[in-house]
């Protein structure tokens, strides 16, 4: 049977050769655990560097959803309540991560994917105006994902003004870059690290999708904002005992600005791909400008693709439709996208 | 500065080169997420063969703290409790994580870090003796580890009484084993994956302190034990995204008995340095004859020795002496034995 | 300053006058606590009389919130949620009760309050469809409340069908009755508590608004259905001590059918201010036919009306309106009734 | 079959008249609801005047296992544990109402039902002086009762000393008043109301066995101690539709003095039920000067004995001997204490 094009995803892959490389090179060196080591420690000071804030509290988690749901319970007193674009993840793909923890995610509409600051705005000022909520689950911080679950952007201008919102109701906004790298690598987008720094009270650097073998870096830029966070990890069973191997692999994707720069050929081989569907008169959705490409395709016609490709199935569009979701990566090869192209 | 010795634990080290070997190999292969690859499907298939139970299900989680607390969350009804040691490490260092997830941690009295069969029958016997003990957390499972904090192995003798004791009260009987490795290699060790797979209704095989960058991988024997333990795995946030990370290394610790085996030089400096002990005139604790050495230190030379050597504090014994833990390993080299048996 | 007519809710007044005679003359009779008295005892017959379900579970419990709390809890495992209407109690004015005990609420459109039995069972059957979804909360029960949050009523057919939806997926009913004596005298009605206890796994009797000082009647017809539930009322703080205050107070309203025509003061008093609304060319909203009726009023008039009678802000309806709720209750009068529709 | 005596416990009888015949008097009055009623207000303010802190928060609840729940969750942080006595009902009785709200209930060893404010400081010491203790969780608040469940005293001595403690290591001091009558009316007892207004962070004053048919009033003397605290009662299930119904009891209760007096009977049934097991030579345990009596008894007196009252089991003694628990109450009549006397 010969290899099918796999567009299925972003974490189809293993991690960055560099990655492995220096996994293989320090493996039997002997450090503490828990991410009091040297490694973590070198990837701290340059994730800081980055985000032009030497005095972020920086920690490594293994996962998205654990930890979207250890940041949420240390944000969170236990009777408020996260709020989320309805499509957002931790609304959605989380099984209930959230809930397990006491909290109620709190879902407003979206536009493709995306949480409008207006939208917020109207939702806090209508919770707050009324003197009776207190029978309600109290909106106490803000969750956004960048890019959003529909591979679009906020721009600079939307989170400075989701900013604004939360400063009028003195609430964290929480980003979840689980696939920042292809932000960061999107010409569309205006937004930096030191901005995310800037804006965001709590904010994550994905490594699982961006060239990691897993492993996400959790930013705090005042470190005062999260009481007793080492301890919150451990409650959640988020803490790598060896936190080095977090560590490595961090510190090899802010040397040299390599995470900055990761998501290039993904971008690359979207654009590639985005050309073709439209010259061939597919319709795309959603406006994604990142790794992940939505179009629709008739059923039929998709039996075949589905032979040759590995693809989302992202939703039923009508009877005879589907909107179907291919993701490039940082290693998709321009190989690849030609032959996928070939195949549309 | 000269590098210390160090014996201050398991998890110092990274991964048995054969794993990161394995992980470069394969490591541009595309494959499925969350652990439905050929990889993890391949270790699944070599851990049940090694358990003697072909219907067995296995999982891989990332820690063992997370792995305890999912499975202990799995096992229990909202009301339930879960029996330990007063030592368990569910019941000192988890941070709280079976309490977050709405359970009390019942702690019985130990010895040597054992739960002994007879103080859980009479706890339970007296438990349900009561007909009013409907205000009360009810015992719902037994949590015990193998070896357990302080190095001591249950006997298989000991381990079909507790067998027997959760038969008569219906509750599932529950193995850490963290450190499995390190009992598997142990000379007075008398039970074998085969005789977990018989006597636990869950037990996991550890990973992380047993040559892995990480890893535990939970066998349920009989896969109608555990409801949606997939959900349930995700909603504790301990699904990898890259579950063949995991598959790869646990394929590898079980290619040729690797696991069975790979705490054998752990087991061979444990012995010299024991024996040094003894010969020194130090008094050793708990009876430990794994890889976990206690003993008692004068305060003074402890100053000294802690110059040369990484070791664990575990406790005060008086005014003038400390209780210290040292640790060899999967990688403790013949050399560094006699560094340390040196520095006695 | 003269008194307001109060038509703000059903939970102004205190009990039934019958309910603190009861009171009065037991008062100092000493009987066991925790509902093991022989009041609760005659109670739970009567009411398993009156369900037509001699072998019924009947646990007295103090508030609507809890009751909810605790029987969802019950029913469902750890990674489940409950569907419910968007607009039910549970899922906008319980604080996140629900959440807190680590439940997610599966909140679906609704049509005047009411789950459509086809929009579940195309939610379910969606979600048992795809393979895919054991990253999502799992459907564990169907919550429903007759009367609901807009008064309105589920007919016997609708029950049916609801049921056999829950029957298809395997999943429990639930029906929360706070308001079910309002219900049960309501002409339009035809769901007997017979027909409760047949067509739902779990519903409670709705005390607190319904004549009692306070307290809900958990009526569970198959009493295998729930293990433990005294054990996990008291671990949800909803235990009295003095269980008997609960008992004497429903042994009352199921004394001679006295619950079941405990509502009809209030259907004659709405059915008469309907009446007048009607005639007098109010807007009337969401076609309740039980105690709470609901209708536009023009703002300016609002403020006139607000100064004699109270009444409950529902919702902005336009920029010059409101939607607007009149309550009666079990002890409206007559008088009441005339003066308040000379106020419209 | 003639009528046992009844000292099994002292929430066996109704309320104090006084609280009937009021709740009757104001039955059909209109007042809203959840605790915003003239009453409740009312009660509020000669509590404060009681306990000479007349900025304090005082909010109503239903029952003992539901205010430590609320109250203990609102002054934690979720990765904190609170500190009690291992005969702590919050350790014991509360079915795992603490677990369930996601804290460890760190229990210490007591003397005679108290904690001992050196047992705590050493406690506390010991967990901040090592710095590794960030695997464990964190004792975020001390939790006591008065009297404790042995029916034991702090003196004013005991309780500034745990005061102090607190304030050495910033957290707060919680006391379980269920039983607080009793101790009001105890000679021995040194604490008044306004010394616990100084003294707490968070105190309750009992009803359920103090008088009232049910309900407990938590007192913040500073309000400023719990945030939200309104919604986290509502998230609890523990907030009553009609507050009126305990705002009425307490205002009785604390209407010239009654609630300071109310235990009187009591403490003289107790005296005179303590000098006759002494002078027939019963030994007592545990030192208990309030309304709880404990004392050993040889089985086969107890036979005999439980045939005419009913008095509590406490624990087995020995083999031919249980201790066992007599409780008077508020109602004990001199005829009823007699009666018992002459059965001793």
């Amino acid at each position: 049977m010969e290899k099918k094009l796999n567009f299925a995803s972003d974490y189809m892959k293993g991690a960055h050769p560099a990655i492995l490389e220096r996994l293989a090179q320090t493996n039997m060196m002997e450090t503490p655990g828990y991410g009091h080591d040297p490694f973590s420690e070198s990837a701290r000071r340059k994730i800081r560097e980055a985000c032009g804030c030497p005095q972020a509290q920086v920690e490594f988690l293994v996962g998205g959803t654990q930890t979207n749901a250890t940041v949420i319970d240390a944000l969170l007193r236990s009777w408020q309540g996260v709020v989320a674009a309805q499509t957002g993840h931790i609304a959605t793909h989380e099984a209930g991560a959230i809930e397990a923890g006491g909290h109620k995610v709190l879902a407003l509409p979206h536009t493709d994917g995306k949480l409008d600051p207006a939208v917020v705005r109207a939702y806090l000022a209508d919770f707050h105006a009324d003197g009776n909520r207190d029978h309600m689950v109290a909106p106490g911080m803000v969750y956004i994902s960048h890019p959003t679950e529909y591979g679009t952007l906020y721009s600079k201008k939307d989170l400075q003004d989701l900013r604004a919102v939360c400063d009028e109701y003195g609430i964290p906004l929480y980003l979840d870059g689980a696939r920042l790298g292809y932000a960061l690598a999107c010409p569309e987008n205006d937004l930096t690290l030191c901005d995310l720094a800037d804006l965001c009270d709590v904010f994550y650097i994905g490594g699982t999708k961006c060239g990691a073998l897993f492993g996400e870096a959790v930013v705090v830029p005042d470190p005062d904002r999260i009481q007793a966070f080492f301890t919150i990890i451990k409650q959640h069973g988020a803490l790598l005992a060896k936190g080095r191997i977090l560590g490595i692999q961090f510190d090899v994707l802010f040397t040299d600005g390599l995470y900055e720069r990761i998501g290039l050929p993904a971008m690359t081989a979207a654009a590639q791909i985005r050309a073709a569907l439209e010259k061939k008169g597919y319709q795309q959705c959603f406006g994604s400008p990142t790794n992940q490409i939505f179009c629709i395709m008739e059923n039929r016609r998709l039996e075949a693709f589905g032979e040759s490709v590995e693809y989302s199935f992202w939703e039923k569009y009508d009877d005879s439709h589907t909107v179907i979701r291919l993701a490039t990566d940082w290693g998709t090869t321009d190989q690849e996208t030609q032959a996928l192209i070939g195949l549309l």
